[in-house]
């Protein structure tokens, strides 16, 4: 006899990865439990490798510390940075799904207006499963939503919509601000629950953040690196920035789409506003000069796959940029050694495939 | 002694007119009277001018029959539609003041989500006198919001913004469909209250509806032209929409923002979707190659005012438009026709200010 049951319905179980980084033990899982367990995680430990990162009970894993990526990237390794989050690529890499997770260890489960737990999970699932439409914007926002659909006006021809590749999710309580922004506004606090998806239009950046994002790997996984940030590196907190615009780049010019607004996490911690405006202080001046070449970035028609689009933009980056600092030449690099690593793990054999410490 | 008033405090109270195209008794203005009666009226009255339309006690407005319109612009008139709701672009040629908010007589007060009436015009006013953001997208919607501002990754040179041209409200209950969805979905109603203001980002054209809509008459007010529908033109209802695809145009290139969102007011009722069939068939195929002409339409540098790239554009429409259908060679020299009629009523003398009938 069939049960009625209560519990979610795991949607793509066994498609989809959930990255985390992490340097602490993961208590907020439990949280979780509920929307998350029934999926396997890969846990990127950044920091101290001898430092025993505690997962709770029941939850699927593979755990990979600075030592294993070393062991299993052996030099192409220094592409993956070291103490900053966005040594998460690193499981972007690894991960054998078609679909990817991401989340940061300070998110909680957010509740929506009408106080219910919100599954993100689900609502990116959604998100990433109906297509984006950046070719024309639908006031009603998201038109393959319940409820809503392409207002008088659109064109017939586009509403297809086009494959969406990322669904960026956002933050209650706090915001994702910089630097100057907390010092500016310390107790300001994202209230506003908007009931949106949206598809962010063609040749319009955004600012892509890495706490709540989900993404579709096969179609644009090689270009969701998170660059050289944190330890021997001159930025940080613009690790996410840059895959972002590096992303909407290929995106636009592969006719993929990319969805932000729901799902709703709830953040729970803002972290320390002087300790950020070290690590962004040139990113925030850089950005100024970053965000005109990204805009002005176009790809050639032999650009036809993720992987050629990106190495053709790091040609780019260390022809443009390259001027404003020499960062940019290694960045450059270390992105042409992102391509060659991902394609050295995702060949079509699984002969290759690197084992972590599985659970 | 002060007293404490719970009444709305009219903003700009003696810079906007509100202009409301008709053809019938006003009653709608009763729902609208707290919100709406401190503002002057610009009604334009369509069809039948011997019809006596009946306001409110109470209200201060002009009213414009189609006699008053030819009266007023002699040969000109030719460009003000007959019998289609496109008249209404006749009260933003005669008004004299900075700003316009458009509503339809089916629009209703809308209830915010905690059970309150939505003061639209209050919000539509807050649209416009915050900058918009059209050069990079704000993940957290209108950073101008109370609770809201740009986030980490946006660059701070962009910060400023640019003036906001034109506030687009948005519908509860009878969503704004074409008359294919209607038939498909005649029972889809719009519940969902998106509490969110936001820029359509440059480059990006988008469905602007007239039911709801406010803008700064200074700064684009010439581009709002309905242009050519109803009596004895092969379309109708889209008239709001050519005038967005021409206003975002001009916006782009004049750097001018477009906002689109809140604020909601209640659409009570579905127009008949056979008559909109018969209405749009001709738009429903045409736009398929008009929008792609605006994708790529550029202004060039002499074209420093909005009549200036309007004219601009109108050639443009002639040369690409004119071979789909004779229509589109009418249409561009009623573009003309309209910034003649513009210029002359809206020279720095009032002399010629021309009066209609005042209540």
């Amino acid at each position: 006899m069939a049960e009625v049951s209560s519990k979610p319905i795991p949607l793509l179980k066994d498609e989809l990865d959930i990255v985390i980084p992490t340097i602490r033990n993961l208590e907020f899982l439990e949280m979780w439990r509920p929307f998350l367990q029934p999926y396997h995680l890969i846990i990127v430990q950044d920091g101290d490798p001898s430092k025993v990162i505690k997962v709770p009970e029941g939850f699927d894993y593979e755990l990979y510390n600075r030592n294993d990526i070393n062991r299993i990237l052996g030099p192409k390794a220094s592409c993956i940075s070291f103490k900053d989050s966005a040594c998460r690529c690193f499981g972007y890499l690894v991960s054998k799904k078609k679909y990817i997770y991401t989340i940061d260890d300070d998110c909680f489960v957010a509740k929506d207006p009408s106080g219910r737990d919100i599954n993100a999970l689900e609502q990116h699932i959604k998100n990433l499963l109906t297509p984006s439409t950046p070719h024309f914007f639908n006031t009603l926002y998201d038109p393959y939503r319940e409820g809503a659909d392409f207002v008088r006006g659109y064109p017939f021809s586009l509403r297809e919509g086009v494959p969406t590749a990322v669904s960026h999710g956002l933050w209650l309580n706090i915001p994702d601000y910089d630097a100057p922004t907390q010092l500016v506004k310390p107790r300001e606090r994202n209230t506003r629950y908007v009931d949106a998806v949206l598809t962010i239009p063609k040749g319009t950046l955004f600012p892509m953040c890495g706490m709540n994002l989900a993404f579709d790997r096969e179609l644009i996984g090689p270009a969701m690196y998170f660059g050289l940030m944190g330890d021997g590196q001159p930025i940080g907190r613009y690790d996410d920035m840059w895959a972002g615009w590096c992303v909407k780049v290929i995106s636009d010019h592969l006719d993929l789409g990319v969805k932000t607004g729901l799902p709703y996490i709830w953040h729970s911690k803002a972290s320390n506003p002087f300790v950020n405006l070290k690590k962004e202080y040139k990113g925030i001046f850089w950005q100024e000069e970053i965000i005109p070449f990204f805009q002005k970035a176009t790809l050639s028609k032999d650009a036809t796959t993720v992987q050629k689009s990106y190495v053709e933009l790091s040609l780019q980056v260390k022809e443009k940029l390259g001027p404003i600092d020499p960062y940019f030449v290694k960045l450059a690099d270390a992105m042409v050694t992102w391509i060659e690593a991902w394609d050295e793990l995702n060949t079509a054999s699984e002969a290759k495939h690197a084992n972590g410490v599985a659970a």
